[in-house]
């Protein structure tokens, strides 16, 4: 088979086991996946020799020792992999469940009810835990799953996707529900983005800005997907100053990695000669390189000159930009020209101002008094999620079981014709 | 200004008028909809006028008398295009409804709260009503509008859209928030279909196959899609005789020409003997021509052959495909085959075959007991709609206001960091 032959087959599988997947029962859902958990751990020794494979070829490569990190597996991290679909297992099932149900003048009855999307392919970098995260959200809401593992991960991905697949026959449930593109050639995402002749119905990112901004480019499929979380923080005149010094600390330096880290404050020209150093002293002993506009630099004349570069830099990292702001219009105007629409947070004691800002801006998540890292679906309350969505349509916010379900309209008549 | 340059100054248009849209009271939409019907009314003689220089041309062309009938307006159907934006107004507006609230263990209290689209570019056809009606819809559910009409229905439709600005414009509104694209370039469609530069949000086509096809072959953004409606009927073993014959009637004859028309029957084999006949005889009196597989024909030897092409065809006409199918998963098989995710009907006094069939069948809109002419957002409560969707994401069935809108999470705090 070519590799057009071989994606396309692999099409036709998902779009079939996807079929039956929607009709079994949220218990046979399940059952599946507390077996592709059981397996994980029973495949443990062969997913930890897959993984050393990997982490030869990468050290051969010159991976940075922080990619070699985000690759590597040892017996705690399989068992935690097993442990995260075990806690998807016991989500509660989104499908079949009534969304809402009426009657109509004309006698009949109709229902909107959560159904899976179908086929999802999931395109995603090194982390080896993302086969099994993505895998089972797939199949806790109905959907087969298309995963195309980052280069660097593909033998640890299959180990685990060989793992998953076993589980699923050990349950009684196909098989193909799970599949894993076993090839580093790239033509494999050209062909998932094509949607493989009508049999992907999503396509899912997971990854850096360059994967996501391709995908979105490419698909002829729709996408949900995470572009940037480029996250701001505007502390109001009447913020509590201990408050805006613990939130902005935790918002910048609990992970600087993620997605919901803060990149950019926003400082009321009220407070700023006050409440600034309050909050630049602990981000600085914490490691944090502040750069600021000429306003802020009056105040903290150390700080590295911000650039208009800075304002549109998801740094990832140790820095954050800094601009005085004259009021709440000024700040909404900044996030509105160089936000990305994920979460954007407000720290202020004036609940109408707060009011305001949550209603105005344009985002997945808005925030008042809050740490911007709680931007999570586990700490939403959703258990596990794919993802925080930065698109308007489908989805905002975390992705999780119940976000990757469309749903349909069942109506139930008497023998009703229309006039 | 070159074409695209034009087409990007309208974007920013309506992206600037879409952020002022988002943040009015709802009073304040449902007086923009009141003052567009109202100068509707006003304008009746202008846009007359221009109906007349429309038909002119479309007589000169030699458009069909049906696609004639479809363009040509008169003081009656101005009135009805005022009437329906009238009753748009009278609609609960979607825009900041909570849909829903929780509070989890860190303290913070989380809501999900809808939120406009942003700004919808709609394609469409001849029919001027559309602009109307596809402009209310946007402004109700807080979206600006590009709006591209036919070239047959220009001038019309730019009589309606300057009529719809000079009513935002008496109610305080920015009239950006509907526009017009104001000539009959195809390449004008080209660049909506990029999202000119990240202000289209959202495209939805509205018209025939080859028109939704080409958007969502070449679209940048997402599509909401009406593709095609080739809906099937299953008269199962244990159907009501009397019910059968008259929903059959009323689904395919009703009006031929609309979405939620019936195209294939497929009936159980041992009923096709005696219910076959009852059927055909009314259906042939309203002028129905039926093509039948060879067991139909066996019943009815006078039907045409039919062949692989008319399970395939959305006829929009006075014809039904006819298929004798030996069970319940025989009819599942065809329609999972041939549907086109639209509206799919079951006929049965079985109540268990009836919720295998609601369950199992993946549509839009599944219907049991009833004519599947009631695919239509009006008749399921929800008001005016733009279209029926036949994608998986985002919207399925009827699109109305509620479905052209998204959600965001407005989290309230009290000062919490994340652990």
């Amino acid at each position: 088979m070519t590799l057009e032959e071989s994606m396309l087959d692999m099409g036709h599988r998902a779009r079939t086991a996807s079929t039956r997947l929607a009709t079994l029962s949220p218990k046979q859902r399940t059952e599946g996946l507390e077996a592709m958990a059981s397996a994980l751990e029973a495949a443990e020794s062969l997913i930890l020799d897959a993984n050393k494979r990997d982490m030869a070829a990468a050290r051969e490569k010159g991976l940075t020792p922080a990619m070699l990190d985000r690759l590597a597996l040892d017996s705690g991290r399989v068992k935690s992999i097993a442990k995260a679909v075990r806690e998807v297992a016991a989500l509660p099932d989104p499908v079949g469940a009534e969304i809402a149900r009426w009657t109509v003048p004309s006698g009949l009855d109709i229902a909107r009810v959560r159904t899976p999307l179908g086929v999802i392919g999931i395109i995603y970098e090194a982390r080896p835990n993302v086969t099994a995260d993505a895998a089972a959200l797939c199949l806790r809401s109905g959907n087969a799953a298309i995963l195309r593992a980052g280069s660097e991960s593909l033998q640890s991905a299959l180990a685990i996707a060989t793992a998953l697949r076993s589980g699923l026959k050990g349950a009684g449930l196909p098989q193909d529900a799970i599949q894993l593109v076993n090839t580093t050639d790239r033509d494999a995402v050209g062909y998932m983005l094509t949607g493989l002749q009508g049999q992907i119905d999503v396509i899912v990112p997971r990854g850096g800005k360059g994967l996501v901004s391709r995908v979105q480019q490419d698909a002829r499929v729709p996408v949900i997907g995470h572009l940037e979380g480029l996250c701001h923080a505007y502390v109001d005149a009447d913020a509590d100053p201990e408050k805006t010094v613990n939130i902005v600390l935790n918002a910048k330096m609990r992970r600087t990695g993620v997605c919901g880290a803060l990149e950019t404050l926003l400082v009321n020209r009220t407070v700023a000669m006050t409440l600034l150093p309050a909050i630049a002293a602990p981000l600085r002993d914490a490691g944090c390189e502040l750069r600021g506009d000429d306003a802020a630099r009056a105040i903290l004349p150390d700080m590295t000159p911000a650039t208009e570069e800075d304002w549109r830099t998801e740094y990832l990292a140790p820095i954050l930009s800094v601009r005085i702001v004259d009021d709440l219009d000024a700040a909404l105007d900044h996030i509105a020209y160089y936000g990305t629409g994920h979460t954007e947070l407000i720290i202020t004691e004036n609940a109408s101002t707060a009011e305001r800002f949550l209603n105005q801006v344009d985002a997945g998540i808005v925030i008042h008094n809050a740490s911007t890292q709680f931007a999570d679906g586990g700490e939403f309350g959703m258990g596990a999620e794919i993802g925080i969505a930065t698109g308007r349509i489908h989805a905002r916010g975390p992705v999780g079981a119940e976000q990757l379900t469309i749903f349909k309209y069942v109506v139930r008549g008497h023998g009703e014709t229309r006039p």
